[in-house]
């Protein structure tokens, strides 16, 4: 796989590579990680890739890769909206799958546009919406399309943030600064950052259409030129009506998505911040709290899942970081003690535990000491 | 690196596998990773590697690998526990860094050998301690250590597991087998296995030392040989008093890890299922939750974190489900309206919304129709 | 006191003179507790008060108790919207004190009218927006008053309830009955009846009044004659958005009222189903979690509180549901050992566990028997 | 009823007194409020009594109140524990009733006494361990008792406080004092004043018998007499494993009390911070979580409840807030928008709310101001 976008400075670029590669299944092999070629190639180095796959534009890369017998076959778009357009159509039209950061494009004529050259490619097209990954996300779609809440009533999707409260890419946040240029976010602000995460969500559970909407939008922060507050009532086809709040100008929220769905017979509710849970509501009975990794969940979620039930998803991330001290210790030669990792003399501990422990068992619990502690005072 | 175990049916193999690839700082490229050779073949061919670097036996593999200009510069060991020490100590004698899973090894005299084996070689060695590798818990650790709770008067911690609660290893689980088998697990059952986790972190976040301890072990499902469920009292050398209550026959817990700790000034507590969050209490203030990725954490939690505040850890994993669906659709083919992906169609509408929102927006927030949706009823 | 309505079958009744009489300053003593006044006696030996001050109307009642050396200072009306005018009406004129369920009454003009016969009255008139009297309700208000979040930006209310996801009213639930009667309810359905808590909770605790809403309302269950399900966009005097979502037919929600609040420099929030927390969120700092009760809250929570942290407002009912159960046992003559009551066995027993407690310290922690247990096995 | 104790200064006085009168079962008309009959006089009224029933003794009491023909049925003991057996013993030998707070008695022998008294008289007696009035916790004993959750293996309460945290008793508090007292505590600290709520709580709900018990006591802040710190391994009857730890001294914390029992076949966990719910955890379904006053629950639960779901039990006294503030005004004549009350003003903008609601509805959702707000900018 090849990236466009994702140098320095970048947050989803990184993320998109550690995803690629999670399941061993793509490599980070090409890209064109800046438009400064040299930018460029100094991040093809952060990544661990060869400098000469650093191409200084996306025809070159698509060219060039085309070359190799060992070429890429697929581009993550992880840039600028604006750009979004031009680099998958010319991926799709070299037959080079794309799978593309949202929103699909920085305008709807763009979309309709790249909607004409994805039906014209055999090269597949996705958009990363990402809360669509999350194992209870798909357990939710599941359990709402075979019925479990009846006919559904009311859809709730709540997305506040706070990193734009202030003016900050007059401060030279380039995240802040892209998002609020019309030049590059496109024609909408919040809308298009982080509505229309919210609005796919709405649907994608829902499993319904979105046939109209009312928007209350604002401009809140002083000089904006883009929305940066939403508010939006809607109204699906089959007659349920919904609710997105998406804001970026709430000062001390993070991120912090929720969804509410309640039908005839019940409802369902999920939280970013607690993403491994589904809590299920019913008229006469308890609720119900879902776990990620649960032998009871649908096939949905258990495809998405990586891990059995107790083990958030974070601890694959709490391994890895174990796994980089010691790949930095290794590089650097420092000594276990001197890194934050557990080295052989915590391993031992872990085994004086034991054996004190079978002692005091031993002894129907006594007092023991773990090694050469001495008597207990 | 090389693993020594993960093979099929492994819980823990593959977790190493992506841990150890997740920064791009280290690759899989060789293993044993199971005694039976055609068996590891398999596994390194499901891990994506050259199945010639699966080899039968450890001494053939270090041997094999020397002789490799791009030989492996670390072993990491995710077998059951009696071989933990012949693995390490071959490849530290090999000059080849070891990481290994807990416990150290089976028995307090391997683990008092393999320090030994680790005094004498240049090679580094760690033990992954899981729990030592989440952001919040560094921060905890670190806070302690400053001295923000005062002298520690209290440590708990709280482990619960129920997958043992019948006796599951009569049935074939492979997991339970080995680690209620005297055999492979050693000296201790629960204690051992869940137990020196809960002991390490309790030492680990404490920043002292457990000098005494009482040991309240049980076997509570009959047949068992070994403890699956353990109570102990500790004394700390700095005077704290602790509590450890592990258990593997809860029926219904999870792995629902917590730890609490107060001092003279204050507390904290952080549990497993809430991995990103660290609550400390005061007697004067209002309690404080801390949130992974925040800007106003310190140096070890800030170097453990990938994501900003907002995102748990389980985003990379959402991220990575979505890229590996897209992966699978093509290598099969498979347009993307088939997959749980979001396609074209998801990306088009995600611009319809935002044109509607802007055009409601346009008139004081009155109803539009999303694409062809006709009139509002 | 005399209240009006709370009969048998009311929910909102006994709630008003347990209130009424929490505190020891004000007392039942007479009331209109149905339209019927053989039911209205038979709720009066209920309430534990003398049947002959049980009236047939309100007229009567006002009339009796003037001429009494003991009447009452003051009425609390529980009845249907439509005869809180003329009750409150009533009262005022005879120089009673009136503390009225909400809304006021059943239509603007009515309360337009009840405003004039406040204003001509020496008598006080209060409602019980209930979510007022919460001590963190109070606080959020002083904080938000006092500037610690800044402007204002976006007040968010979301008060779902299910009870009336079918039509109960159907059914003879009389509570369903009246409030979905256009005659009884008033104007408006949902909006009336818990929309008003949630938009007066949204003025109280923002400091700041709404000036233009817009309102999607639905009667989502067929039959209904005034509205079920209701959202609200809305515009504070000082500019902040905000939001209502109130709704009576999500099934399974009970009355999970939600408050948030952000501004410019922070946010809050609050929610029914936690009430005794705030929970206050930073850009820069951990979130804060205020308890009820904590000695670093204000003087209006302070007020509002009556008992220290860590005992939930529910301790005085868990100590009220002791004191029953002993009212009962000596009112029926029944042994405590046959009742939920701990009696004097429980009360030896912990007097054992301390001895043997205090048994077990001295030996420095060893197994002692509770009473005649014998020896440990 | 009458009191002994709750005097000026008391905590626990003031919850009595609202308990015992909460469901108009009882009234305090008299007591003994303070050893000094001045004081004494002047806590009832205080409590709002006759002064000439606040007595100087208990003997004194009991025969005035023998003599009245409204004489007291019961008494209820707020005293330090020491005076528990004297008063008690007094009043059962005048055939009054007793409640009394725990411990039942300083010592073990004066408890044993008191079993004889209890024995020998026809009065009632009950001990107020206020966590079994939780509905939620007689839930958690119904389901236990009927074998939901199987055999019984671990019974795990914890009660951390923090408020002993350091040696406040030497700086004056009352409530410090006497519970530091050993003439006042009796024969332990901590494990008397709450270590006993603890043991009584696990046998409740676990409906099974400690047999033995293993004790690691510490006084903790120099210069205590008794311990201020508890933690016990426990053995039940049946073979359950049990474990409390109770502390005064872990600063910070306030009053969390939490217990988690899990057997052969589930488990559940209640915490006192969280006390309308419980959580029930299984192998292989959801976790489950059960609201108080909701139609699943038993009968035992039912019983203990006065509202419905969703009305979280400090509804009562957020409602009595209101109230208490209304009396407040109408003795101090004060204008009602001078106090935290919602007035006439509230009143009337509720329904301004509604009725814009309807002409905004009328439109199909259009903004419309409410009351004299003007056109919308």
């Amino acid at each position: 796989m090849a990236m466009v976008g994702g140098g320095p400075g970048s947050f989803i670029g990184p993320v998109h590579r550690m995803a690629a590669e999670l399941d061993g299944l793509a490599r980070l092999r090409a890209g064109v990680f800046s438009r400064d070629h040299e930018r460029s190639r100094a991040a093809a180095v952060g990544y661990g890739i060869d400098p000469d796959r650093a191409y200084p534009d996306v025809a070159t890369m698509l060219a060039a890769e085309r070359a190799r017998p060992d070429g890429i076959d697929f581009v993550a778009i992880a840039t600028p909206n604006d750009t979004h357009l031009p680099i998958a159509a010319a991926a799709l039209a070299a037959g080079v799958h794309v799978i593309s950061d949202k929103p699909a494009t920085a305008t709807l004529a763009e979309a309709l546009e790249l909607r004409r050259h994805v039906a014209a490619s055999d090269a597949l097209y996705a958009v990363t919406y990402t809360y669509t990954g999350y194992p209870l996300i798909r357990e939710a779609r599941e359990r709402v399309a075979r019925g479990d809440f009846g006919r559904i009533r009311r859809v709730h999707v709540e997305y506040p943030q706070g990193w734009l409260a202030d003016p900050v890419e007059q401060g030279g946040n380039r995240q802040a600064g892209w998002r609020t240029d019309p030049a590059q976010t496109g024609a909408g602000g919040c809308i298009s950052d982080i509505g229309v995460h919210a609005l796919n969500l709405a649907e994608y559970v829902a499993g319904d259409r979105i046939e109209h909407l009312l928007a209350d939008l604002a401009s809140v922060v002083p000089g904006r030129l883009r929305d940066d507050d939403a508010t939006l009532l809607l109204r699906f086809a089959d007659g349920a009506r919904g609710l997105v709040a998406a804001t970026q100008v709430a000062a001390g929220a993070r991120n912090d998505l929720r969804l509410s769905i309640w039908g005839e017979r019940g409802g369902l509710s999920w939280s970013h911040a607690d993403s491994q849970h589904l809590r299920l509501c019913w008229p006469d009975r308890p609720d119900e709290v879902l776990s990620a990794g649960s032998p009871y969940l649908g096939p949905a979620a258990t495809a998405a899942t990586r891990l059995p039930a107790g083990h958030p998803e974070g601890f694959i991330e709490a391994f890895a970081t174990i796994y980089r001290d010691f790949a930095h210790a290794i590089r650097a030669a420092t000594p276990v003690a001197q890194t934050p990792l557990c080295g052989i003399e915590e391993g031992v501990r872990g085994l004086l535990f034991v054996d004190a422990a079978l002692r005091s068992w031993a002894q129907g619990a006594a007092w023991e000491p773990v090694e050469d502690a001495g008597p207990h005072p």
